[in-house]
C-alpha cells in the first residue's frame, strides 16, 4: 500500500507513540490536581510546551494548546475579531483559498457585521504582501493569510505579509497547519502575531493543535469553563496528545531539511511524470510549493474515479482536500486559481511524506496515465472532446 | 499510591487502549479520505458512534463527537442560546452550582444581553423539578441543569426536570460529565434535548467527549471548517481517541450496576469514618450522591495542606474540583450549598472507582484523622476556635 495522502493526515511517528504511551498509562494525571500523579502530569505539559514554542522560536507562555487546526484558527480569528470590534475596527483581509476552518469562520463574522475581503490568488495560488498593503484600511482589524495550501501546495510570502501587517499595526494571523514540521518556522522572523498548528499534519496524534498567541495580544476564550491555558482554552489539558505533538514536532523540525530535500526530489519527478500525461495541468506552481505537494488536473475524468481506481491499486491519493470530501462542489481552491468546472472536477493531490520512496513513485507514474485512459475510455465527456464537439480547456 | 481523584480525571481501562491502539498506528486514515485507509477509519468512527448511541438510548446520528465535555457544554448552551435569540427567547434557567464550563458560558451569554437565573441549590445540593416549573417563562430558552455535581456529588432530578421542560416546550440540557458511566443514562427516558458527556471520567482518553442532540434540534457549531461530524463539528476526527471512548463507555456501562454496588459500600465506610472526626461534615447528601463520591469540610484547617500531607502518605485526593485548582477562592460549589468562606477552605474530596480497595478505605481512615489533627495543632485559626475566641460552625 502506497499512502500519498500526507496532506490528509499522517501516520504518527514511532516516536510520538513512544512518547504518548507513559501518559494513556500510569501518567494519567490531570495538569490541575495538585497530587503528584497529577503534578507528574503538569511537568509534562510544560516541557511539551516549551518543546512546541522552542520548535516556533516563541516563548512557552506564547502556545495554547488546543483540540487541532480548526479549533485553532477559530479561536483566532473569532479573538481578532473581538479585539478589532471593541475599537470599532471590522474590515478583515484574507485569500480566496484559505481553508473552510478560515473561511467558514470569515462568513460568520460576516454575518455579524464584518466585511471580509478575499483577495484574489491568480494562478499560481499566492498573494504577495503589496496586495495585502493595497486591501488593509483604517478599519482593518486582522489579515488572516495561510501560509502554505493545503490542496495545491503554494508557500505564502508569510514573513512579507507580516511586515507590513506589523507595518500598520494590523493582528496578522497564519494557518500554518500544512507548513509547521515541513517549512521553516520563526514566529519572530516571519513577523507572525497568531499562528495555527495540527500535529497529525507532522506524524503527531490527531485531536491535537496549538495556537501561538503572541505575548500581549488580548486572546479570548473559545472554550469556557475551567482555568486551563492561563484562562484561554478549558477543559482537561489532552496530555497525552500534547506530548506526543511536541516529541513528532521536534522530530519533524530536527530532520525538516534533509526530509524537504528527499521529497522534493520524489515530487518533481512526479510532477514530471504526470505533465506527459495529455491534456493535463500542474495545479500551482511548479517550484514555490511545498516539498511534498503533487497536483493536477486532468479533462475529461471524475476525481472520485480515479481516487477509487487508485485504491485498487494500492494507492491511498485524494482529489484535494480531505475536510470536503463529502461534497459535490468542486474545490474551492481549484476554483480561485482560475480552473473552470469541468476541469476542477478531475484533479488529484498527492502529498508525500519522507517515507515514500522511489519504488512508490515509480509505481505511481506507471499507474496513473493507465488509470486515466481507462477512465477517458469510459467518459463521454472524454468522446465529445476527442470528436470536436467541445474543445480541450488543457 | 492510592488514588481517590477519579472525578479529576481516571486511569485509562485496558479495554480502552487496546482499542485505540490500532488506530494510533496502522490505522491511521482520516475518515474524510475517500481510499481504503480513510474508510477502514470511517467504519471505525461509525461503529464508535454506535456504541456510544446505544450507551445512551439515541440514534448514532443524534451524537456530536467534541474534544470533550467543556466543548460539549459550551456549544450546547451557545447553540440553544442562538435558537432562543432567533425567537427572541432570551431567559436561560441554571443552578448556581453548575461546572465552569456551564456558568462561565452563561456569563459570556449574559454580556450579550441574556438574562440568566441561577436557582439555588439548598444545602443538600439539589434542586427540584418545581423549582425549575417556577422558573420557566414564556421568554425561556433554555434550562441547564447538570445530572451530578462534580464536587459533591449530588444526583439532579434530571429525568423530573426534563419532563417539565418538554411539557413547557423549553429546551433542557444536562451537564453529564460526572454522571455517564457511573448512573444509568437514558435520554429518551430522562427526557433530555442536550447532554453533553467527557470520556476521560470514565477510563476512557482525554481530549475526547461527546454532545447527544435530540433529532430535530437545530444545533449550530461552535467549531466552524469541514464538514465533519455532519457540520455540527469541524476538524479531523479524533478517531483513536473516538474508538477508546466508546470502548471505555460500553465497559462502564456493562459493570455499572456491579461498580457502583460496590464503590457505594466503600463511599459509606469513608463517609462514616470521616464523620468521626470532630468538627467535620459531610458535604451534599449523605444517600443522594454519585456512588464513588465522599466530599468533607474540616474547620480549621486549609484544603490545600491536607491534600499535600496526604500526598506525601501516598494519596491522591483533590479540595474540589480540578478545573479551579489554581485560584485562591474557594469552591463556588460548597458557597452555594451555604458553607460559609472559613469552612470552604478546609474541604476534602475523595471520588473513587471501581478499582479502589477495602486496603485503601482503610489506610485512608488512618490517615486522615492523623493528618487533620497534625494541621489544626498548628493552625493558629484552630486554637483560636478551642481557646473559644471563634466560634465553631461545624
Amino acid at each position: 500500500m502506497i499512502y500519498v495522502d500526507n496532506a490528509a493526515t499522517t501516520r504518527m511517528s514511532q516516536t510520538a507513540l513512544d512518547a504518548m504511551l507513559p501518559f494513556l498509562t500510569e501518567g494519567y494525571g490531570n495538569p490541575s490536581s495538585l497530587h503528584s500523579v497529577g503534578q507528574a502530569a503538569a511537568e509534562a505539559l510544560q516541557k511539551a510546551r516549551e518543546t512546541v514554542a522552542a520548535c516556533l522560536n516563541c516563548a512557552p507562555r506564547e502556545i495554547i494548546f488546543t483540540s487541532g487546526g480548526s479549533e485553532a484558527d477559530n479561536q483566532a480569528i473569532i479573538s481578532a475579531a473581538a479585539i478589532g470590534a471593541r475599537k470599532g475596527k471590522k474590515h478583515i483581509v484574507s485569500t480566496a483559498f484559505e481553508h473552510h476552518a478560515v473561511l467558514h469562520t470569515l462568513q460568520k463574522l460576516q454575518k455579524q457585521g464584518f466585511e471580509i475581503e478575499l483577495l484574489p490568488v491568480g494562478s499560481a495560488g499566492t498573494v504577495t504582501a503589496e496586495q495585502v498593503k493595497k486591501a488593509i484600511r483604517d478599519d482593518t482589524c486582522l489579515v488572516t493569510v495561510m501560509f502554505a495550501n493545503n490542496e495545491i501546495g503554494s508557500i505564502l510570502p508569510v514573513a512579507e505579509i507580516g511586515a507590513v501587517c506589523r507595518e500598520k499595526g494590523v493582528l496578522f494571523h497564519t494557518d500554518a497547519v500544512q507548513a509547521v514540521g515541513h517549512l521553516p518556522i520563526d514566529v519572530q522572523a516571519q513577523n507572525v502575531d497568531l499562528l495555527s498548528l495540527s500535529a497529525h499534519k507532522f506524524h503527531g496524534p490527531k485531536g491535537v493543535g496549538a495556537l501561538f498567541v503572541k505575548n500581549g495580544v488580548p486572546i479570548t476564550p473559545l472554550i469556557e469553563g475551567g482555568a486551563q491555558e492561563r484562562g484561554k482554552r478549558a477543559g482537561t489539558e489532552n496530555v497525552p496528545a500534547i506530548v506526543g505533538m511536541a516529541a513528532a514536532l521536534k522530530e519533524a523540525v530536527e530532520a525538516l531539511a534533509e526530509n524537504a530535500k528527499k521529497m522534493t526530489a520524489l515530487r518533481d519527478q512526479l510532477i514530471d511524470g504526470l505533465a506527459r500525461i495529455p491534456h493535463s495541468a500542474l495545479n500551482g506552481d511548479a517550484v514555490n510549493r511545498l516539498p511534498g505537494n503533487v497536483n493536477f488536473c486532468f479533462e475529461g475524468i471524475e476525481g472520485e474515479s480515479l481516487l477509487l481506481l487508485l485504491d485498487a491499486k494500492g494507492i491511498c491519493a485524494s482529489s484535494g482536500s480531505a475536510c470536503t470530501s463529502g461534497s459535490l462542489d468542486p474545490s474551492h481552491v481549484l476554483l480561485a486559481i482560475g480552473r473552470p468546472h469541468e476541469v476542477a472536477h478531475g484533479s488529484l493531490r498527492l502529498s508525500l511524506c519522507e517515507a515514500n520512496t522511489q519504488e512508490d513513485v515509480d509505481y505511481i507514474l506507471t499507474e496513473v496515465p493507465k488509470i486515466v485512459e481507462r477512465l477517458r475510455d469510459l467518459s463521454p465527456v472524454w468522446h465529445d472532446l476527442t470528436n470536436g464537439k467541445r474543445a480541450f480547456i488543457l
